[in-house]
Order: structure tokens, then sequence, then C-alpha cells
């Protein structure tokens, strides 16, 4: 697993707290109100912009950020707009809202605005993202499939994503809507990936040596597959569940940490 | 993992299809229909024994099987009524319905039935269970535990159960439910235990010799914990979610095999 970059990458698994203590907010307002610094709200995903842009811009405000742009991205025109550009390169911190992840990629894949983004990354900003935000970081990200189901061949839609993090897949609202099955489906397509499975209200902070930590109520499940001795995958039907041997399983919660790059669950200190 | 006796279980997710192919309770059947042998339905669980029986006859009868009895228990003094007792000696096959595993345990755990059934399952005879009546065959039997959540140290409530199966943890409704949380924690609470989870309309077939075979449309899941390195179970209060490293995960599907007694999951022949 790399990242390519000195930027870190808020990775949260949907539905993090907007009303309570704001955990996983608050922490990332801590890469902006260091300073004079802007944060930008991409709500490339959503099919509801206005909404989600007031609600995030008064959450932030109200955690002390002031400096606040809305890049309100709804096609390939407005990803290649100067001026939406312009702003996307002011900001210190990017937060992508939910939706869904397709919305982000086919509307800013490829586009000046996404080279703005990588060159932010690169140069050791923070991107932060939930839910779709979330899942389109990876180099491949999933698009579709079953949640509280057992992993069917042809159950699993994939799609190129954003490409800041290589070698990972990332699923959200994880526990919740019992995505177990669809995460393990996508490690086994290709073991080289780790399957990065985040709850709701908790997110994966990863730094730019590799080390991820864990933020938030809820947990996030790392599935290694590079162990993995045999999986039906390549055998069966469609419509087959598909059996796989030797997964490597771990459980993290707040504040212990992942190390991206060794492929190691730390053991948290007393 | 020893089974201690010389029958076989046919442990199932719930759910099982009684209305198209069947291969379930159509397995079942093999060890019933050779000879002149009965199929004792056991409704100890359900809220509904006359609806449960009457549909599980229907079906069992109509996969040829004669010799029918329905064991009606629905509090003690049924389950050491010595007519009933006789009526499980003569079964060949025992089923245990659905509903709740601690109806079980409680109107029968102890009794003459008890003991009955034990002595049917030692001399080489067939129990079969589904949902609740699978989940009570082991030592300790989980009983309730949030599904679609990680675990929380305080969120899982087990209890002694048949004493069927040792050193496994069983659960039901598996992916469809979202329980990969709990089982995780019911293995973290000791892992001695082998956590089993069974989707629906899926089982697993345990031979005397500890060899488990799948059968069905869904997956079996093994949560291997004996090589766990940390868990944060014992120190962390009630409502935390609990961080676990190094479970090892096995997925199997229809005719797959694994070996209980060497924790080792077959690689299928092509």
């Amino acid at each position: 697993v790399s990242t390519r970059s000195k930027g870190r990458l808020f990775i949260i698994g949907g539905h993090e707290d907007r009303e309570g203590e704001r955990t996983i907010l608050r922490a990332i307002c801590r890469d902006i109100t260091q300073g004079d610094r802007r944060l930008a709200i991409v709500t490339a995903a959503t099919g509801h912009p206005a909404d989600v842009a007031r609600e995030y811009t008064a959450v932030f405000q109200d955690l002390g950020v002031t400096a606040i742009d809305v890049l309100d991205v709804r096609n390939r025109e407005d990803a290649c707009d100067a001026s939406v550009v312009h702003m996307l390169a002011e900001a210190a911190v990017v937060f992508f809202t939910g939706g869904d992840q397709l919305r982000i990629t086919s509307h800013i894949g490829g586009s000046p605005l996404c080279e703005c983004l990588h060159d932010l990354y690169r140069k050791g900003h923070t991107i932060a993202g939930t839910s779709a935000g979330a899942a389109a970081m990876p180099d491949t990200m999933m698009i579709w499939g079953s949640s509280d189901a057992s992993y069917q061949s042809g159950g699993l839609g994939m799609a190129p994503g954003l490409g800041l993090i290589k070698d990972v897949v990332i699923d959200t609202h994880f526990a919740e809507r019992g995505r177990m099955g669809r995460l393990l489906g996508a490690v086994a397509q290709n073991p080289r990936n780790l399957g990065i499975g985040i709850d709701e209200d908790t997110a994966l902070l990863v730094e730019p040596n590799g080390m991820g930590t864990v933020v938030g109520s809820g947990a996030v499940y790392f599935v290694d597959g590079r162990h993995i001795t045999y999986s039906s995958l390549a055998e069966c039907r469609a419509t087959d569940v598909v059996g796989i041997h030797d997964v490597i399983l771990h459980v993290l919660v707040d504040g212990d940490q992942y190390d991206l790059a060794k492929h190691t669950a730390l053991v948290p200190e007393d």
C-alpha cells in the first residue's frame, strides 16, 4: 500500500456525527484552523448539492472554520472551469461529501480539477471524503454490490477511482449494512488489494508514511487477502457464492493504528 | 473441535428452502428413508408449534418420509414425560425447528429427553436443527447480539447450550443479517471456540470424524481465532467497540469441506 504523496487522507465511513462531539469533523478542522487556511467542500457526489453544502458549511463554521468554499461540480464543464480549479487550488483541506462515487469520477476524472486535486495531495494537503467520497479514493473503487449477503461472483461492480491511494479497496457503512461479503469479494478479485471496511461515524486517517489511525465510534476492518490459499472465483458462475480460504482479518477501533506499508496492525500501548 | 459421538449433525442457518429443490431437507431425508425409520420433529423452540409442525410435516412427507412424530415440548413437564421420551428414542433423525434457543435449553436441558437426545447422538443417529435449533447445539450458545453492527463488549448474550458439539460457537442467518461483528465478538470472548456463521438456506453437515461439509445456496464462514495476537475485550467498557487482530477467516460454499479436528479448510478437487 502506497499513498504516493505528502498529504493526508481522511477516509470516512459515512454518517459521521454532525451534531454531538463531531470527533471526526473536528479532527479534520485541526488541519485547517492552524493558520489562515481554506476548506473546499466538493459536493460532486450528491444529487442534492445545495442542501448538503448548507449542512456541512454550518457544521464546519460551528467548528471554527472561517474560510469555506463550496465546489458545486455537476458536470465535466464545472470540472474544467478555471474559476472552480482556482478555488480548489486555494484549499488547505478538501472535503468530498457522500452520494454516488461515479458522479465524482465521471465528472472529475481526468479534468483540470482532478489534476489540481492530485497536486494538492502530493504537496501535503489533506483530502477528506465520506461515504462515496471515501469509496472513490483508491485506484479501483467499488460502485455496487449487495449488502447483507455473501459474495456471488457476479455480484460486485468496480470502476476506476480517483487514484489517491493504491492497493486498497474501500467500503463504507460497513457493519451497519453487513458488507463483509462484498468486501471479501473485492479482495478475492485481486488479493493485492487490502480491503478496508469502515463503519459509520468512523474514519481512517492515512499519513504520508502509510500509517493509518482509526478515529470515531465504530470499527475499521482490514481484510488482508495476500495469504489466500484458494478461491473459487475464477471457476464459478455469476450467481454462485464464492469460497475463499485463509483471509486474515483485523478489527481496529478509535486510536488503533495499522501500518499500510507493512500490512501490520499495531498493538495499542496502555 | 470434537463431536463426542457416532452421530451426524445438520446445522442449518435458517430459512432453508421448503418449496423448491429443498436441497438441505432432502439431504436430511437420506438419513431417514434408508430403511423403515422415524423422524422426530421437535418444536420446542417456537411459540407457534402447531403451525411449524404442520409445515415441516407436509414438507418431509412430500420428500418421502412416512413415519413422523411431532414432539410438541412446551415446558419441563413435557421434557420429562415418558411417552415423549419414548417417542424420541424411536427416532432415526431428530429435527429441531427455529424459534428461540433458550426455549430449547430451558425446557429440555438436563431432562430425560435431553439424555435421550445425547444417547441417540452417541449411538450414531442424526440431529438436525435450523436457526435456533442450530444455535443451541454447542456447549455455549449465542442468545442475543446486534445484527449489522460491530461488536461492543457488552453487546452479546451467551448461555449454556445443548452440548452436542464442543469448541464452536454457531451463528445463523449470517450474511443476511450482517452478523460478522457479533460472531467475531463470540470468538474473541474465548478464541478456543471456532466461530461458525451459517447463511440462510445453507447447512454444515458434521460427521463423527469432525469433517464438516457445506450444503445449500449460501456460504458458511469459519472464524478461527486461535492465532489472535491482541484483543481489547478485557480492557474496554461495555459500550466500546472491540479491537481484534489476526483472525483467520474462511468462506466455504456448497460441497466444500472443513476439517473441524484439524481447523483446516480443504481445497476442493476439480
